[in-house]
């Protein structure tokens, strides 16, 4: 196990994907475990937290989270930039050995049945608030977040640590077709320029 | 005018928003005018491109958008933290010289009935798809996007250009209390590591 997996207090699990990194689904039912990359997830509330996620209808993931009403959303990093791409563009319906493929590497956290990929640096474990409707219509699921955790190295005492962290930490930003942003440098308030738009 | 405001097509419209910028949502009915900061928006679908954003009830822009059923999602820029932060801690309803003291200046486009701040380096008309349930429960609208506008020193030819654009033109991306990180390096498919999570 990680010795710097930690948890995070809920009421601080919203600032793990406030900045709107791509995030890793994962979710596990009977015996199947699978995970998928999605760049359109988002917080929703602050306490009880909540977020939202799109989770298209062609995705084993999808079958997976209905049929269980759970899925965990984690936050990679720049090393996971490749295992991100491959999860996200294959799926397990046509390649059974999509995962291994990937170079996924799960593990277990107790008391949580989920499929936690290692390697991320935040985790969120959250339980599906059953809204059919917008499921159907629009792939829209809603999370509570029942449980958040994030490696230490990379976000602690309720702060990313980006500007310390290594380059290998950083938050990934899909735009289109595996191109990806790395979240950047901080911007305090301190720092603000004064500019205003000439226009 | 600024001569760089440039149409985007709607099918690339997603990229806008696809790597989790803050964005300003501002909206008009009546005569009044008003814009707000949200972290909390997100795509939700391509082709008709379609948009959720989280709009709480205590704002002042959340019944202008109700009444109108309209709003302009858009995405500002390093140069405007401070008006980003400023216009995301004040309301129109206790300070009604908000927009003045923030700074924003608004600009028209032709056709659309929004307002548009100037500066940002992309914009998003959205008319809202009305979905009463979730709106009440969550705060949360969905919005189609009839109209997508970027700044082409910044985004052209369907894609960002950060890495050539200046600093100031970098999309925020705000985790809490004023306390944002601009996007940060590209990463092409080329550029990943074969890093492997040691864990």
């Amino acid at each position: 196990m990680n010795p710097h997996f930690s948890p995070v207090a809920l009421e601080k699990a919203y600032r793990l994907i406030n900045h709107g990194p791509t995030v890793l689904v994962s979710a596990r039912h009977d015996g199947v475990d699978n995970v998928m990359a999605a760049a359109w997830a988002c917080a929703l509330d602050f306490t009880p937290p909540k977020l939202t996620v799109v989770i298209d209808k062609n995705t084993r993931t999808r079958d997976l989270v209905e049929k269980s009403g759970r899925f965990l959303v984690q936050v990679p990093t720049v090393a996971l930039a490749e295992l991100t791409r491959a999860v996200g563009t294959t799926s397990l319906l046509d390649m059974p050995d999509k995962l291994e493929r990937a170079g996924v590497a799960f593990f277990a956290v107790e008391g949580v049945d989920l499929p936690f990929v290692a390697g991320c640096s935040a985790w969120l474990a959250c339980r599906v608030m059953p809204e059919p409707h917008i499921q159907a219509t629009y792939d829209l699921f809603i999370g509570e977040v029942v449980g958040a955790w994030a490696d230490d190295r990379v976000f602690r005492d309720g702060h990313w640590q980006f500007e310390t962290a290594g380059p290998e930490w950083r938050s990934l930003h899909h735009i289109a077709g595996g191109h990806f942003y790395a979240i950047g440098a901080a911007l305090d308030h301190d720092d603000f320029r004064s500019n205003r738009p000439k226009i």
